[in-house]
């Protein structure tokens, strides 16, 4: 094929579409221009162009954790390649595996005072799984192999074990718009066989007969996505007297078996309550934890408690001061195993039961309280969620829709997403842009009017399709400052962290291409939200404006003893 | 004073004092809480919030550059603070003191899975002079001290030699609220002193002797802030009959005896004329050059040339490939010692009256042709440059506002800068925001469409004032790929790289508060221009719009031998 004249965009085109990459990002420059030749001229590739290369990162993000898929983001050189560093950290925490690719300089030009030149080289190093550095030229002994065995090495590096993002950093040397023929797919891939694990049936039991009864096992997951095989497990966990299995709205794991409501539940339970339902193990699997309750109520806990974590990690994480085994495993193929050894155990144990009790007294006096309180950000999101409608994915921005939503019963949404593995609150529009420019039907975030400003660059992008749609929650800004103990009660709340937002929804909206509606009261909302939903041929924003005070004072009474 | 508990923060507000910032910017967080107290409880501190980190950096740049100054930056822990690298890397290569703060946790709570925690420490290590990270705690032996010498040292480093950004990464432990007793201005301060660099009279005029006529020395001089003692100097200089002294735009310098239009004058030299004119010794002063043409035509002399710089560098910079004396000392005190050496020396030379020929035929061939092309960016510039009122600040973004500027004369506009650390697009219109932040007269920002898309989040900003204006030169995005040889010919340049913008201005201006004004022809242009420039009581905004591939034609056309 006609293509650049640089073997190694050739070869790293050849590998992306052999390791099974199908999305690349592409964000212009001039440096990077054989780049975006060698890939946007591979039939295999789909191919987007976002300016912004924050922006790209985010979408990037999205379309990976959608599609499950690695995702392949491409710049030029200079501080292009550190605008993606806040996607790259929440990927790298997030186990995503992004493919970083950022044109260079050849090394003997930096530092000498050429434009777009920057020391890029390991720039990511701390986010990244791996990072290297291939030549501008490949014409010496072993050129080519080294620029093969580094990409092939790469892609595979993202994709072992626990996945993450890599960066491929490319040297190129001018000029840079020659074209000449390149016998695409001749590049050597590298396979790697990742068997799957399991342990010995007799160490199974083992581990089983720790946690049989009467052993009070607590199982919580956190952010996950959606699977099967895990939630077969977990149900199966479940159904055992002693184990009680607690998730997270963004597990994506879903049984009445489970207690699904973390902090409701557990911000209903008196003193003693928490120190009777204290387990003996806790065993954890997913993503960082939303539920401060969770964590502060295990952290507290003098009662010996044994922490089990199931997952590939990528170091000792000790969440709640109680760590005693790490299980280097896929948490459904253990769980099952653990299943399983369970099941010859005679079990007798009311932990269970108990916890289920708890639950639903928690619930009913949730909705009781939702019922009373008066339009506020909690109203608004008790009317929300139960309407979100079927195969729709709903997003979540941080800190607050993310919180609210975890009160909520969402057990009908067919998936729910928030950049949890760094918890910004940077690139929330552009994740959930991303994801649904890969899913086919829509894809709903809910984000608060602080987040939505920050990431404005979002709206802009050329992907926007009418299955996007937004809910921005305008609180005045930093709702969860008003919330929050380290901040909520400082003079300081109101101009430096509370801040009003700039943000002219009405106008953006217009600007840009969107439907816009908004509300601001429940009768509003309800007749809003209807035309909102309907609305096909566009993207669109629902803008609800909710008071300020009265929302962070209705969720510090949710909190408060009933 | 009542103000936060943690020390290490009062600490840092009493040596930022006094160290001379005035200017904070803050970006609102949890973790940050008690040094957004500690800051913003200081009245010699003016703070700043600014929700987005990257527009927060570059807003920061803006004022450092402005006022000489430095300025600190504080935001909270997580990927907050990588949002800040853009800014960095421009800082760091422009030798600007940003003073970088990011709030941390304690170290033993990294990768623990707690939110908004990443490896901050050292995460900017590439674009900053220095970083130190505080302990949590200072209930130690030393642990007072440890805070202060570290604090004191990253402050006198950031001003020390070449000037640029530090980074403290504090980390702080919960409660994040307590509030206490602080004898503010009792932490003491560890001072400098930098004595003022001279040489010998007797070295001076050893190395004025290598440059004594019949020596060809040609004198270019980069990014600069305004300095009145480089200017007579330089001045002196120019007044040789063997020097010959270029200056860039945003050099900052003016004299009729400088050849301030580098590329208008190079691009009409014959291949003869370039050989003739190479120079035996060239200096360079200022920052990396924007101008290509010097670049290549100094690259690409065979002849014996001689390369000196002046200034205080981080490396060898060897931008011409003839690298010969590195002169580590400011310029202003250097050239005016040299120009006093080289008083003495009997001079007989054409070589500054042939370059004064070369650049009035120039400019005569210059306005010949813009007086001759049709509506393009070319006549934009022609029309807009001489009608900056006096005491307007000037900035241009990349890629092509800062080229077309560069062609004109901007011996009358009072100050003009330009994002040319790294020549990144990413945060042009922050920067010139920052900047009339501090200035009290108008700051005028001429951008490109992309550019103005992918800094939008500046228009958000609570800092906006009426002093600030943009004219956005709307072309279709990008019109620099449609320049450029490396991408103005290839198949893609609509689809990857000139890509239209999604930037609907009138909207923008409507919901940001801005006046309003477009032309799409040299009548409305003048019409427009006046009202626009008249607005005084809200910001304002001038759309031009102008067809992509005429005014790439008219670019090229402007290049090619008359």
């Amino acid at each position: 094929m006609l293509t650049t004249d640089k073997l190694s965009c050739n070869i790293l085109a050849d590998l992306l579409v052999a390791h099974g990459v199908r999305h690349v990002v592409l964000s212009p420059g001039s440096r990077n221009a054989p780049l975006i030749v060698a890939l946007s001229r591979r039939k295999e590739l789909a191919t987007q162009v976002v300016i912004d290369e924050r922006s790209a990162g985010f979408i990037a993000l999205g379309m990976t954790v959608q599609s499950g898929e690695p995702v392949a983001i491409v710049c030029t050189s200079g501080s292009a390649l550190l605008n993606y560093a806040p996607a790259i950290a929440e990927a790298f925490y997030r186990c995503c595996p992004l493919i970083v690719i950022s044109a260079d300089r050849p090394q003997e030009w930096i530092d000498q005072d050429d434009s777009q030149t920057i020391w890029q080289q390991d720039a990511l190093a701390p986010y990244v799984k791996r990072s290297c550095d291939l030549p501008a030229h490949t014409d010496f002994p072993n050129g080519e192999w080294v620029c093969n065995r580094l990409v092939n090495d790469l892609l595979l590096e993202a994709l072992a074990g626990r996945k993450g993002p890599v960066h491929i950093n490319i040297r190129i040397d001018a000029p840079l718009d020659r074209i000449s023929d390149f016998d695409d797919g001749r590049s050597r891939v590298v396979r790697m066989v990742a068997p799957s694990v399991e342990l010995p049936t007799a160490e199974a039991r083992r581990i089983g007969e720790n946690i049989a009864s009467p052993r009070k096992v607590l199982i919580i997951v956190g952010f996950h996505e959606p699977d099967e095989k895990l939630n077969r497990a977990l149900v199966k966990l479940a159904r055992l007297p002693n184990v009680a299995v607690m998730t997270e709205t963004i597990a994506n794991l879903h049984s009445p078996l489970f207690v699904s409501r973390i902090d409701s539940t557990l911000c209903r339970m008196t003193e003693t309550e928490r120190i009777e339902m204290a387990p003996d193990v806790v065993i954890t699997a997913g993503g960082a934890l939303v539920s401060r309750f969770v964590k502060e109520w295990l952290r507290s806990l003098d009662t010996e408690v044994e922490h089990w974590h199931i997952g590939i990690t990528h170091t000792t994480v000790d969440c709640f001061r109680h760590l005693a085994l790490r299980v280097e495993m896929q948490p459904a193929v253990f769980l099952r195993q653990l299943a399983s050894a369970l099941q010859i155990h005679k079990a007798s144990s009311d932990y269970a039961v108990r916890w289920h009790n708890l639950a639903s007294k928690a619930a009913k006096l949730h909705e009781k309280y939702v019922d009373s309180v008066p339009w506020s950000d909690m109203s608004v999101f008790a009317y929300i969620i139960p309407h979100v409608p079927q195969r729709w994915n709903l997003h979540l921005s941080n800190g607050t829709p993310v919180r609210y939503a975890q009160l909520m019963d969402c057990s009908h949404i067919h998936r729910c997403d928030c950049n949890r593995g760094v918890s910004g609150i940077d690139g929330c529009t552009s994740t959930a842009l991303g994801a649904s420019s890969v899913y086919k039907d829509t894809t709903l975030l809910i984000t608060g009017d602080m987040s939505c400003q920050y990431d404005i660059a979002a709206l802009s992008s050329m992907i926007v399709t009418p299955r996007f749609k937004i809910i921005v929650i305008c609180n005045g800004g930093g709702g969860i400052f008003r919330f929050i103990s380290s901040t909520s009660s400082l003079p300081e709340l109101d101009r430096y962290f509370a801040v009003g937002t700039r943000l002219p929804l009405r106008q953006l909206a217009d600007g840009y291409g969107f439907s816009y509606h908004e509300a601001s009261s429940a009768e509003e909302l309800a007749q809003s939200f209807s035309e909102f939903i309907a609305v096909t041929d566009r993207p669109s924003i629902l803008a609800v404006f909710t008071p300020a005070e009265e929302s962070a004072a209705v969720l510090k009474q949710y909190f408060q003893p009933q």
